[in-house]
């Protein structure tokens, strides 16, 4: 069946499926009759939450990313489990990995990470009233929490020191909100 | 061996070899000692430009993501190809999306675009002295370039009608630098 966009799946097969992904091999034909086979990575999505404390300094952590073979710092972030909404996905990945519970939570952005070869969508929130509870990682999670004022955490922008995608989504829009912008024109 | 961080692999095997895309199943030993099977999709990373015009608007692309099964405004991107540098690929795939030669090209931004299951690097680039050419799509692509203003495609933004990763970051970063910002405290 054609999607809203006029993409259709001919047909292909599953290459892989695994504990955190599933590798499809498909035969699509695309809108304006583009024929192809697309490998693609599916993913059943992630969330994100920027923690924004009383005083407005944020949370990061720092963890190793074996596909990266670096610690990365980045926001509190997981993938969603079954079942879950993003919203509840993202109270417990906060818990989980920083302690904190969180009185609001604001939708900032839903992107695809990187939708040229993964479906991947990425929930991504603003958490306020927050409140510190005990954390409680996953067996094979080592998390480092940190909080930085939102200079420092743009100093580390500038500087390169942050280099993770929703990360950089997350601060920016962080800042473009506090520092304020200019009215909108078009 | 080691990495940097700490890291090491054990072991493990490589699951699919693509044309886009490869697929590993990795025994590590992570930094604390934590021993896990990872599922790491290799690639072989992305360049993207945003191409700033001499009046400060900009030229995006939409194009239609099998992965997202719709109609993507984005930067004109790729992946890099064997040998090249990325700011070889970034020229590259400026002219080829929407027909733009580029003098000068400014790393805006490098960062992981999903590290959690993938080792994709996305290389940023400001481009900006353009000049047309004719444009040399792949033949599997099908692209409409469009031209905006600044204000009209941060209007976008804040619509939720610009849903991918890389062309957020390198907005957010155009508006900080063209609307200013306060001067960094730490």
């Amino acid at each position: 069946m054609k999607d809203a966009a006029g993409g259709e799946r001919l047909g292909g097969r599953r290459l892989y499926e695994g504990k955190v992904l599933a590798l499809d091999l498909d035969e699509v034909e695309e809108p304006g009759g583009v024929r192809a086979m697309r490998e693609v990575v599916r993913h059943s999505g992630s969330v994100a939450v920027l923690p924004v404390h009383e005083d407005g300094s944020i949370t990061l952590v720092r963890q190793y990313r074996w596909p990266a073979r670096a610690l990365v710092w980045e926001l509190p972030a997981g993938r969603r489990d079954a079942g879950e909404t993003p919203e509840q996905g993202a109270r417990r990945e906060l818990v989980e990995e920083v302690g904190l519970e969180v009185e609001r939570l604001e939708k900032i952005a839903e992107f695809w990470t990187t939708p040229g070869f993964c479906d991947e969508v990425m929930h991504l929130f603003r958490g306020s009233g927050l409140r510190a509870v005990p954390p409680r990682p996953e067996q094979d999670e080592r998390i480092e929490a940190r909080r930085f004022t939102l200079d420092q955490a743009m100093g580390a922008v500038a500087r390169g020191e942050i280099r993770e995608g929703k990360t950089l989504v997350a601060l920016l829009l962080e800042a473009r909100r506090v520092e304020g912008q200019p009215p909108e024109a078009s």
